[in-house]
């Protein structure tokens, strides 16, 4: 087994310090739960470019702790490996040279279990910095911490399925697979929105990011939204009338994208015989009708609104339009797809991510941070289109109505769907 | 000389063919005027991908007349040549297959004069459709062909200067070169404009592209503007800042710009000794300190306006500041330079497309046109940012509060700068 | 017209002088028959990376006599403009800076007529310099200097296809086209040549390449040659029996360019409706069985002949073969198509350039030559293939035995084809 | 432990096979004592696309006795896993579809312990075979596969060692590394070799591949061939005399090599202060002047050549010269370099692969085998350069006179150097 259990956590007296500590380390065991199916081969290869390994994740989000937290808030915090640095670093210009991303598969050693020692001390290192109290700034930088390490650990799901999804033998990640969906999943409804001046944005309390803010007025106009994501069987139905081969349908990138690629379904699906089916985190499925459609660019996202006489939201008409809408179900893993539709319904919350029809730019007033964490979120405010809502893989806490996420608009590898708007 | 003096125009009863005649014509003429100091060789050779030849840009816009208005318009029309469309269309899906863009370059045949004479015959029958009343349609398909053509003429110019720039010898396109500029341009002031709900898009009459419709309200916060474009003189100071050396200036696709291309200043600039030049339409000159920076791409203007301490206006705030901005002066061969400040000042209409922070996007509402012409605008509505305001190369009517061009954010061939923003 | 009449030579003294002077006017003269028919569009454009625009072919065949003859042999010579040397050196590193082989196509400046008047400055300076007594070495480099230009003429023809068949428009570069051929070159011969120790290599009087020498000994074993070279008949047989569907029959390398490059017949072949035309410079014309197959790569020649069951020979084959073959007909306008083979012959010189089984290496005991002209050929000793005969638009005296072209093995603009050997 | 040790082979009663068995199962035990210092991580990665991971080796060299010995000459033999014919078929086009190269180390499944158990499945059957006489044919088979494997031997060692030069922690392979050597080697002298016409080629008992024969006569000049390998430390004169940076030096693709990949060293060289070092197996180590050099291209081996006033040997030259040198020593971990030049001395096998002057071509008379064995060499005879002697991690067996080792000009990262000769 390629991943030792977690030692449990030692107590601590400070109620609000128990709380966060104990999701931080919910958190960091989390991490090893996700790799712990994965051999040490399967945590070590980089499945293409836009994806990391699995042992690369691990590494790095205990770098961003180390660096970030330890080194500047533990008192004689000795450093595990100080060649780390460089090969965990991400994208922070301000914390030093970085191996190439592309280059990130090629690291085989460290090994996975040396990577796990690193995790181990890091771990313990933190504990030591619960048993005292906090030094200014150290707090807002552990629930930096925690979300940072819970968006990776979606990315680690996904770049399992690249790599899953370019072998041959069509491996399952896990076993404890979804029931079949029933064939159907109703037909749905348009739920009319109010427009006029709305506030968008983060408010109050709780942790969010920086590009959530700040919060700020919008104005819209009345519209529509459905009650569901578009579906594998309306996607089918797209395909069949010709959706791939009919240009004027597209955008002139995604055209481009089409022919360029080749696409001709959403990504991971392929023909058994007759049957289209779905490499998924369970292996290879029958694609099912009632689920929604998942791993679409926005490119196919925005062309299928087209055909369907509908268009997609901007982000703020999907943040308003979802205030009020159920919590999601917790992360589980015998529920890594999205699920049904039912009744017509399908939930805005953890079952796809949303393409909208807004590019990922700053709100009013927005300042990035001071510091390495300036670089998180700002610099990437450019050719990339927000989505909303949260996937059946989302880790909790990671979906609320002013949560911004965002992808390339050719990108397909994240667990990525659609709702329709319209106009009043 | 390649390219024949064009023939005058002949007279025509009705008062309002007449005008909309003698603008069609006095644009047909000026696509001539501008090909004029161009060799036969000038005219056939494709700079880049982005650019295209002049031979090309004058048998475009001809087979666009002929392929929208005298094809279904005029009775018995005689097209010149069939195999003309398959040349000559840029990227009308619906109006059939056509010559790959990036191969433009290859058509050494037809040759120039034959493009002429082409030119010839569509405008002989563009004279007879105005020797009858029009069927109805027919107007506002000419007011596109005009406009149309007029857009392609400031690609000729750009898409000259992108050939003479790469030529060693760095010919001059024109020499009726404007005098150097005073060495500086002013200070500049900061101009505030009041937000709250301001009404942007096109309006009332005139020619507008479908891209400035519907009209529509936006709520603005309150906000500056600044009373004069970027100058050579300080984007020599980004420069030596180290601005090109700083990432934590530049978005991140940006600053993988900055390294793919190995990019130090904008593009034209050139050291020669110890002093910065510009390649231009009149050859190779001195940089000058009070004119407007051209040639930069957004994401040199983004970061330049993180550096300066401000930000790019976005496409609205834009607008509004340019409500009554005085209208630019005529086109003129003497004048393809962006004027220089004056006493701080200088004018948001004829100096330098301006960079926004706007994405291209669709208006609420937009819808597509009809037919071929749906493909005009509406399918390049991703990935590209928008740029207002207009050139010193820019053609007259195409400078109005509602234009809206776009470009990506790496491009630089056109006359592209920026003018700062910040918040009240 | 774009090219003005060559102007007359004048009378020179001595004899041996005239008849060198009579040979250099007379290349000179032909290069400017072989332009033309272009426009100066035509003359302008590079086909692609492997090509060169015929201007650029005028000005660097005249750069060379500049360079190499006139600056150091012609007391008070005018350099006609000293920007050309960075024009229009090919790859001379001795010889300083020079625009990159891919942007020839870029150089509208100097214009066709620009180019003209360089040569024509040149040319008159060439018979000054036949106005007296030579120095020491010019004899030698004049004669470098036609066969350089000669060569440069074949390329110029090659080049001109590449660009017209890239035309939708399928251009003809002359009209005075060879009538089709009869339907059958006939069967055809095996031709027994004993082996043993064979001198090869260049030996003796005449003009002969640096690679062509040392003559030297080679062994071969006794082996046969066929008594024509392969015909487009036979090449279809190659085509219907699957010949580009069949990877055993490939090089490995030639199987990737089949693949890679999507080969399915030689270059420059299409179907039209259900009949294969090939485009020449006579335009587009149905193939023709009888005619040697031509604008195949060495993988094709030599897929074909393991598909035929027999071989390529080697280039010492080919020579001791080509002993006592006739001398080819001189270079015409007329017949820019190689011969239909007649009662099974043809002839080993003025078809098509043969691939031979030999890559391009240096002779025993070969030396560079001191100064640029080693640049000549040496260098280029490596990854390429030998290929031996001439084609129907080689030049006059550029096929001899000993002669020695080469390319590399996926290249196909040139004239090239093959005669199949065996052992014996 | 990723590789449990190897099962003791069972006795058998005949005497050639016992012999042929033993051979067989050291080699197949070898395999895995080369793979027993890696993780499974290390086991999994693709360097580059040239290199191949060791788990692919390890599961390629098995599949290749299944498909090839047990699946025709086993009676009811049960395949292991019959989607493993997809995954490590190489390149055999008549054994079906295969994994794309580059993509090898995609395939994190099969697991490397899955593949230990699939080398166990093959070898336990391969021991069955051996216990019955065997069918025509599997004799030369299983020396086949001998050889095969042990030419992937090398590869192992040599893709680990790119895997490990990728990593900035600069891994060492081994520990029991070499001491450093003496820091001169001797100065070294030129052995002369008499001409005429000698027998090249595999004649007589012993294994040997195809490419080797037909024996058959060449005919030689006088020459003279240097009694060492180039040693690094005249590559490092060769470096300060500036050779990298003198176009004069090199082939033309050679130097587009240099300039286009940035050589300024062999591969794996790399400067630590003011010391050059090179990654080995044993880690990064200081360059010793006295070994010979290693991993240069057949560019640099050339340009190397032309300044040392030298040049490189012909295949035939080097085997004429080779006959009676002595028989390397065996392979050891311990020396996985190779060894130092003393008095002046290295012997022409067992230290570095050289470069010959031969283009690899068939011999006279060659004739691919049939069947799929026929695509192991023959399809290669392109495009590459042949070497000669073996390497200090070359497997015993795989150093004689006749064998040709044959890689691409330009690739480096094999254990390859030169050794000079010249005309008498
Ligand atoms: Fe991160
Ligand atoms: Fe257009
Ligand atoms: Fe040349
Ligand atoms: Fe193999």
């Amino acid at each position: 087994m390629p991943l030792d259990d977690y030692p449990p956590l030692t107590a601590a007296s400070d109620r609000q310090q128990l709380k966060l500590s104990e999701r931080l380390f919910a958190t960091r065991r989390l991490s090893l739960d996700i790799a712990r199916p994965l051999s040490p081969e399967d945590q070590t290869v980089q499945a293409m470019d836009d994806a990391s390994p699995t042992k690369w994740h691990l590494a790095h989000t205990t770098w961003f702790f180390e660096e970030l937290l330890l080194k500047p808030f533990l008192p004689a915090y000795r450093i595990f490996d100080d060649r780390f640095a460089y090969c965990f670093n991400s994208y922070y210009n301000s914390l030093g040279e970085r191996h190439p991303r592309p280059k990130r598969g090629l690291l085989t050693r460290p090994r996975a279990d040396e990577v796990i020692a690193y995790r181990a001390h890091v771990d313990e290192n933190l504990r030591r910095l619960f048993e005292a109290p906090f030094q200014e700034g150290a707090r807002s930088l552990i629930e930096v911490g925690i979300n940072h390490e819970q968006q990776h650990q979606e990315l680690m799901l996904t770049d399992i399925l690249a790599l899953f999804a370019a072998n041959p033998l069509r491996p399952a990640y896990r076993t404890e697979a979804p029931e079949p969906a029933a064939l159907e999943g109703g037909a749905g409804e348009w739920r009319a929105v109010k427009g006029g001046i709305h506030e968008v944005g983060h408010r109050g309390g709780g942790f969010a990011y920086d590009n959530e803010s700040p919060a700020h007025e919008v104005l819209l106009r009345d519209f529509r939204i459905f009650s569901r994501a578009v579906t594998n069987g309306e996607w089918l139905a797209f395909m069949e009338a010709g959706g791939y081969q009919t240009p004027s349908l597209w955008l002139a990138d995604g055209w481009g994208a089409v022919e360029g690629e080749g696409w001709r379904a959403p990504l991971y699906w392929e023909r058994v015989g007759d049957v289209w089916h779905q490499m998924t985190l369970y292996g290879l499925r029958p694609v099912e009708a009632a689920r929604p459609v998942t791993h679409v660019s926005y490119y196919e996202a925005e062309a299928f609104a087209r055909w369907a006489g509908g268009r997609l939201p901007t982000e703020f008409e999907w943040e308003i339009a979802s205030l009020g809408e159920p919590q999601p179900a917790p992360f589980d893993f015998a529920r890594l797809l999205p699920s049904p539709a039912e009744d017509g319904v399908s939930p805005m919350f953890g079952g796809v991510w949303e393409w909208t029809a807004s590019t990922y730019l700053p709100y009013p007033g927005f300042k990035s941070l001071e510091g390495p964490l300036g670089e998180y979120n700002g610099k990437f405010m450019c050719n990339q289109m927000v989505l909303r809502g949260g996937a059946a893989l989302t880790p909790d806490g990671h979906m609320r109505p002013s949560y911004r996420n965002f992808f390339y608009p050719h990108q397909r590898w994240q667990m990525t769907g659609l709702r329709l708007a319209s106009d009043a």
